[in-house]
């Protein structure tokens, strides 16, 4: 279970105190790295650096794979090249990318002398993929075979590269040129006569991805076919990695968490860990905007003077249609953000979205124009007119509201910006402005 | 490459068109089940019975699992219960309770009747379980054999389950009581000799979940640990079944687009395929709890007659106070309930959260505070009182909607309810109305 797998953080941290980082290695050495990594997370940068010491080089290559970027820097920030080319030296070629991409070009240099020239090959060839691409995400660590090889050759071939295969699940068949050819399913050579001919057994329906292609595509497609391990290709067709179901499912939480930040114009990565005056730096443009939007407002409301003098009582119903029609607005940008990211919404039928959404604000702007109307009708039974205005003007802005909550992400996408950048504030911003002109337009009108 | 496994939609609704299902059925034969689920879900009611009439059972049955829910319906509604157990019948175990699940009881009797003994009784018991936990996830289709086999043996075994062990990766070792006690990557099956005791080459630190454990922290292991699969296990420790990890790919989608739906007040699960009428239904309570918040707005608007009288000014700033108090509020739920679902942020560590938030919010509030002050005093330079008294309100509502927005969710999470239900609207409307509050508090105060 677990539970049961948890650490005992307290005697460990005790035997920190004292000093004992050796007797505390040694406790961990039982514990899933994806657990230790977690453990030290937690510790303060002392901790961190003394017990990360005594892991032997493999536990501790495991465990910096887990760990969260501000620990590892931690970390690697004073340690000898030499060592990092140990850990380095023990870890799947996509994790010892990584971890050299977090270092400066000097430093990626000096650990990259410590690495035999084949590793040290396949780390650089692999650094020069940008991060968010098959190519960053994929690991060289491949088995791949002929077409024309018995099942018991594959199988010798995979004793004899035992190291480099240890977490293979599908075999690439390739031709002369190192094209791909076809996929055999590890689980094959174990249901198959050992002198069985590969291409007789092999999947030729090949599904694989180019090095350059996005990863949020990368995850749709794992998603789609129910993948393990995906194939990934050069400009020649040839076989260079392979990307793993495991990195995908963080690259889904990944870009998820993105969306949900960037609509909120808190940034785009994880917010969390970072320091009180870096949060407050990234926020603060989204707000700006904001802010810039809430002074258009401040001005227009300004021009309605008259208006305003009038009819003071009209200003009681500035937060609620402003606020109404943020909701509805942030409702239609959801579904289109979240539509797109998922693939739910077809790129086809956005036209459809808008139009669907338009009509939906019809029905909703009718329930809550009628409520209001009816409610300023309650509060202030001797003006008729008001009651019209401000049912008037809460049906109009929840229509346009969802119309511009679902034009602004659609607009963003087309122009090929990301959907999500920071359209809450913008949706929400643009809709008070509406509002205003909206409730006072038709104040204006009918009671001047 | 994906894009060449694009079905050609047109000159099969053509096919469909003139009436011709068994030639359009022939020719997606070669398609991947994935691909003819996705053209399935674009053609007409119609279209979509004759083309999945003609579907053989074992194609329809990989086909009907990556249906989407609607297009799944129309293909049941009347499909004799023979040709729905024939359907079945090729059907994973999870995958055939997911589809019963969602006939009536009496149509799912009706189909279990069609399936041999073992079949149905397996597809009932998963029947039993919550969708959305463990049970409801696994399939029963598991491999398992005694510690003390032969590799060799198991392989034996395998060969002779054929069919039911197609997609297993990992082998599981129970003891005399059925009781998990190792699992085995198949792929070991192949790196070691036939005479090896399956002890000796298993692994014994399993990871496990019990059968009612929540899907969300289902996914929450795989993430951790890497998992491929993972064991389900009774009250009795005994292995009942495995979650794989396509599944969680979708659980996690799934979850995600809960969150973002749910935040904005649209509905839990995936909106976009309904109706407009169903769509407006789902989003119309949300909406009005945000509208009598407006009210209650309004109200308190009403009673400040006096100090509105005396400087209508004011008004021009309510929506810049209100919008921008929305807005960090909003950033300060996102970053809560997102650090929540992905498990970044620890229950133990909740108020650190509050606190931090909180003094971003000073800090924000503090340069926003300064811009609108100035701001003011820059169009109304007569008038130093007002610049005071919209400063001091902006960095009020500022750092009082950060701490709401923070405190929020994690009340509604501290009581056991989904932090993301609605925050959005709630958080909005609440900052709506402490803003109102402040600066007609301030302003009677200051100016009175």
């Amino acid at each position: 279970m677990a539970d049961d797998r948890k650490i005992d953080s307290e005697s460990l941290k005790s035997l920190l105190d004292a000093g004992d980082a050796d007797k505390a290695g040694k406790t961990l050495l039982e514990e899933h790295p994806a657990d230790i990594a977690r453990f030290l997370g937690e510790l303060g940068d002392e901790h961190l650096k003394s017990l990360f010491y005594v892991l032997d080089p493999k536990l501790a290559s495991e465990v910096v794979a887990e760990l969260n970027d501000e620990a590892r820097d931690v970390i690697l920030e004073d340690m000898e090249s030499k060592r990092v080319g140990e850990i380095v030296d023990h870890m799947a070629s996509d994790d010892a990318a990584d971890l050299l991409g977090a270092l400066s070009d000097e430093d990626a240099r000096k650990v990259l002398d410590h690495l035999p020239a084949d590793d040290s090959h396949q780390v650089k060839s692999l650094l020069a993929f940008e991060d968010d691409t098959a190519g960053g995400l994929m690991q060289m660590e491949i088995a791949s075979v002929r077409s024309d090889a018995s099942v018991q050759s594959v199988i010798d071939m995979l004793r004899a590269n035992r190291e480099d295969t240890e977490d293979i699940h599908n075999i690439f068949v390739v031709d002369a040129n190192e094209q791909l050819t076809g996929v055999l399913p590890i689980r094959r050579l174990v249901l198959e006569p050992l002198e069985t001919i590969i291409s007789d057994i092999m999947d030729e329906d090949i599904i694989s991805v180019h090095v350059d292609e996005d990863q949020e595509e990368v995850a749709k497609i794992f998603k789609k076919y129910d993948l393990l391990s995906l194939p990934v290709i050069d400009d020649f067709d040839r076989v260079v990695g392979r990307v793993t179901v495991d990195d995908i499912v963080d690259v889904m939480e990944e870009e998820a968490s993105e969306d949900f930040f960037k609509m909120a114009g808190a940034g785009s990565d994880d917010i969390l860990p970072k320091s009180i005056l870096k949060s407050a730096k990234i926020r603060l443009p989204w707000l700006f905007a904001s802010c810039l939007g809430g002074l258009v407002a401040l001005k227009i409301i300004g021009a309605f003077e008259d208006t305003l003098g009038q009819m003071v009582v009209l200003v009681s119903f500035i937060p609620v249609i402003l606020g109404m029609g943020g909701n509805i607005g942030t409702q239609s940008t959801t579904i289109v953000v979240r539509g797109l990211a998922t693939g739910a919404l077809e790129v086809g039928s956005l036209w459809r979205v808008v139009f669907k959404e338009i009509r939906i604000g019809v029905i909703l702007g009718i329930v809550y124009g009628l409520f209001l109307g009816a409610a300023a009708y309650l509060i202030y039974p001797e003006n008729a007119f008001l009651s019209l205005v401000v049912g008037l003007a809460m049906w109009t802005s929840m229509v346009l509201a969802a119309a511009v909550g679902t034009l602004m992400p659609i607009v963003l996408f087309r122009s090929g910006v990301d959907p999500a950048v920071a359209t809450g504030p913008f949706v929400t911003t643009s809709v008070d402005i509406m509002g205003i002109l909206i409730l006072f337009g038709f104040a204006t009108f009918f009671l001047l």
